[in-house]
C-alpha cells in the first residue's frame, strides 16, 4: 500500500477502505508516514469528508494503533464518559464516583486543557499529590480495587491521535467532523470501555456555539460510536453560562467538593445528576444518582480515589489550600435580571489570569480563577457582589475586572434561563 | 500574517491577496513555513483552486522569492521557450541555436527529466564536457557573447518552486493547473524573459492526453503569463507517437545535430520550424529560420553555444561518441499501415533501458535508448525493421524488444497521422 495513492483517493473524493484507514492510522503511530503527507490526507478528507463507515473504520483502527486497556475480569459494565468541553466543566470529578458508587467501573482518561476550555487533568493537578500519571496496569489495578481510575493521555493508548491531533491544529484541519469523532472515540475505545456518555457543549463557552452544530457532532458521534460496538448516549448541554460557580483549577476542585458533600446545589450538580442517570440507564443499571450523594456513598468513593491516585485527602476537609493571594469582587453598575453572561469571555479571563494555557508549554496557575455568584434569570441589585476574582497580583486582578465589565448584561424585565440539558439521544428516557 | 489563517482562508475557498501568496511563496523558499503546513496549503488549492489573478500572484511571488537574472544592457528581446514534456522531444536543442542567430537573446532555465518525458539537461550532459551549471552570472555574460545560455535548475531562481514542486511530488497535488501554471512561469521570469513560446505537449506520451486537457493547460498559462507582463505564444503539439526518430539522452543530440546540419528533414524540424517561426513573430523579428538553418547561422550557433558551456565540438563532426554496446533491431511480424506507436511505451522502455529516473536520485545511461525508424501513415513490409535498440546489455535489449513489440499497431488500409501542430494561440499567423 501508498500513502500517495490513498491521498489521491481521498482527493478525489473515493471512498478509503479499513484496511486503507489502518495503514494511515499506523503510519501516524509510528511516524512512518511523513508529516507533510498526514497533512495532505487531512486537508483532502477536511474537504471531502468521511462517510460513517470509513469514520468508524478510522476510528478503530486509531484505537488499534497502540495499546488497548483490557478490562476482562472487572464488573461489567466498563464506563467512560466524555465531555466536549466548556468553560467550568468540573463535571467529572462529581460523576466518576457515583458512577463508581453506584457499582459501574469506570476508566477514563482526560486530556490537558488548551485555550479558554480547561481540562480534568489540569484541575486534578492542583490538589497536591494527585497523580494523573497512571500506566494500563495501573489503571486496571486500581479500577479492580475502587472501581474507579483517571489518567492524563499516555502514548501508549492511540497514538495515532496523538500525531493527528497535533497535525491539525497547525494545518487548520480541527474542525472537521469525522476527525472530531474518530479522535474522541478512538480515545474512548483504547481505554476499554463498552458504554460511553458523550456531552456535547453548546453554546459561546463552547466549541460548538449553535444547537445544530452540536446536535450534528451528538448525531455523528453517536452513530460511529455504534458502528465501533460501542452503548453510546449523547446529550448536548447549555455553555452559553459557565458551568457551575467557578472557573479555575483548584476552585473547581473545591465546588466539586461541595456537591459530593451534598452541601451545594445548582444547574451544575443538576447536569452532574442527569449525566449519571444517563450512564446508569446506558449501563442497564438500577440505581439513584440523588441518593449515591445523599448518603455520602459518593463522597466516600471520592475520597478512595483521591487516596488512590497519591492525593492529599485534607483537601475534603477544608478549603485553606492552593488559595490565590488576591480576592477581588465585581459589582453590579445597575439593578436588573441578568440576560447573558459570556463563559467565552469568562474562559478567556481566566487564561490571563495564569489559569489556562494559550500554548501547550504554558504552565498553569492552579489558585487562580472566577467565581461566578450570579446566574441567568437572576434579579441583581445596583453595588451586588457579581464575580470573586482570585489572582496571584493586584494588577491581573484589576485587568480581569474590566474584562469581567463586559460579561454579564442585564435586562430590565424577567428572564428565563435555556435549560442546562438541551438534548439527548433518548427522548423517551425520563431524566 | 499567519499561515494558518492563509491555509484556513483556501480551505474555506477565500481568494488569497497577493501579500499573502508572496508570505507563502518566500515561506516555502526560505523553509520557514514547515513542510507539513505548505501540504495542506497545496491539497486545499488543489480541491479549491485558485483564480487567474490569485495564479498571476503566486507566479510572480515564487519568480520573486529568489535571485532574478536581468538582462539589462542585452540586445531584446529576450525569448524564453518551454515544452511541457514528452518523449524524444529534443527541441531546445534545435530551437535555441535558430533564434540566436536570427539576432534573439535567449537564456533558459531547464529541469531533469522524471519518468517517460526526459530532460533537456540531461541530453545535453550526455556530451562530453558541456557544463549544464551556469551561474546566473555566467548565463547573462555568455548570452552578452553569443546570444544564447542554458543551465539546469539553479538553487538561487525560484527557490519556492523548488520547495513547493518537491513537496506537490510527494503529496499528490501534481496535476493541479494552477500550480502547474505558476511552476513554469515563475521560472522563466526569474529567468529574465520577457517573450515566452510554450509548447504543450498532448498525447499518451504527454503530461495532458487529450486536446481538451492539453488547451485548458494552454490558455491559463497564456492568461496568466500576460497577466504577469509577459508577451505569450502557445502552441499544442502531437505526442502520440515520439518526437523524431530518437528517444535517448545521446541519440536525441545527434539526431538534433542532424537536424542542425540540414542533413534531415522530419515532423520533428517541422516543429523546430514551426516553434521558432512563432518566437520570432512574437519577438516582431523578421527571419526565415528554415533560412538560419541552410545557410548554416543555425549550425555556427549551436558549435558556439557547445563550445561555450565546455563541450567538446567534435560531436559535432561524427556519431562515434557515447554509442551503447549492443544494437538490435526489431522487425514487423507483418504488413500493413502504421495506425499508431505508443510514445508512452517508447519512453517506459527508454527508462527500462536506464535512459531515464524513476526516482530522482537514479543516474542515467547516455547512450542507450530507441530509434523509431517508422512513422504513422508509414507503410510497413512483413520483416521490415521498426525499431532500432541501443542497450547496455544482451539482456535488457532483449526486455525491450519484447515490449516494443506492443508498441505499434497496424491497420490493413491507409492512414493519415495527426498534424504534429494541433493548436496555437495565434490561428490568424499563418504557420
Amino acid at each position: 500500500m501508498n500513502i500517495l495513492d490513498l491521498i489521491a483517493k481521498k482527493r478525489d473524493n473515493g471512498i478509503l477502505s479499513a484496511e486503507e484507514l489502518a495503514f494511515i492510522a499506523n503510519g501516524a503511530a509510528d511516524q512512518s508516514i511523513p508529516d507533510y503527507q498526514l497533512a495532505a490526507w487531512l486537508m483532502a478528507t477536511y474537504l471531502n469528508g468521511l462517510d460513517d463507515q470509513e469514520t468508524a473504520d478510522l476510528t478503530l483502527a486509531m484505537a488499534d494503533s497502540g495499546e488497548r486497556i483490557d478490562l476482562a475480569g472487572l464488573p461489567k459494565p466498563w464506563v467512560d464518559k466524555h465531555s466536549t468541553g466548556g468553560v467550568g466543566d468540573k463535571t467529572t470529578i462529581v460523576l466518576l464516583p457515583i458512577l463508581a458508587a453506584c457499582g459501574l467501573t469506570v476508566v477514563k482518561m482526560s486530556g490537558p486543557g488548551l485555550g479558554k476550555t480547561g481540562g480534568t487533568i489540569d484541575k486534578l493537578a492542583s490538589v497536591p499529590g494527585f497523580n494523573t500519571n497512571l500506566s494500563p496496569e495501573q489503571m486496571k489495578a486500581q479500577a479492580k480495587e475502587i472501581g474507579l481510575a483517571l489518567t492524563g493521555q499516555t502514548p501508549s493508548l492511540a497514538p495515532a491521535d496523538k500525531t493527528l491531533y497535533a497535525l491539525r491544529d497547525v494545518t487548520a484541519t480541527v474542525p472537521c467532523l469525522p476527525l472530531i469523532v474518530s479522535s474522541i472515540l478512538s480515545k474512548k475505545i483504547a481505554g476499554g470501555a463498552d458504554v460511553v456518555v458523550l456531552d456535547v457543549k453548546c453554546g459561546s463557552g463552547a466549541f460548538m456555539e449553535t444547537l445544530d452544530d452540536a446536535s450534528r457532532l451528538a448525531s455523528k458521534l453517536r452513530e460511529v460510536g455504534e458502528k465501533a460496538g460501542l452503548t453510546m448516549r449523547t446529550v448536548i448541554t447549555d455553555m452559553d453560562q459557565p458551568l457551575g460557580r467557578t472557573a479555575g483549577n483548584a476552585l473547581e476542585i473545591k465546588e466539586a467538593i461541595q456537591i459530593l458533600k451534598n452541601k451545594e446545589t445548582s444547574r451544575f450538580s443538576e447536569l452532574c445528576i442527569q449525566l449519571a442517570k444517563t450512564a446508569l440507564e446506558a449501563a442497564g443499571v438500577v440505581a439513584d444518582p440523588a441518593f449515591a450523594i445523599a448518603s455520602g456513598a459518593a463522597l466516600i468513593k471520592a475520597k478512595q480515589w483521591f487516596a488512590a491516585q497519591g492525593a492529599d485527602i485534607s483537601v475534603f476537609d477544608n478549603e485553606d489550600w492552593q488559595v490565590a493571594p488576591v480576592q477581588l469582587e465585581v459589582f453590579a453598575t445597575e439593578s436588573g435580571f441578568v440576560k447573558s453572561i459570556s463563559a467565552d469571555i469568562i474562559g478567556e479571563t481566566v487564561v490571563d489570569l495564569g489559569g489556562g494555557r494559550r500554548i501547550k508549554t504554558d504552565t498553569i496557575d492552579p489558585t487562580v480563577g472566577i467565581e461566578t455568584l450570579v446566574h441567568i434569570g437572576d434579579k441583581v441589585d445596583q453595588g451586588q457582589p457579581i464575580f470573586r476574582i482570585h489572582a496571584s497580583t493586584e494588577e491581573s486582578a484589576a485587568n480581569a475586572s474590566e474584562k469581567l465589565a463586559l460579561a454579564v448584561k442585564l435586562s430590565t424585565t424577567e428572564v428565563i434561563a435555556r435549560p442546562i440539558l438541551m438534548g439527548s439521544s433518548q427522548p423517551e428516557f425520563k431524566l
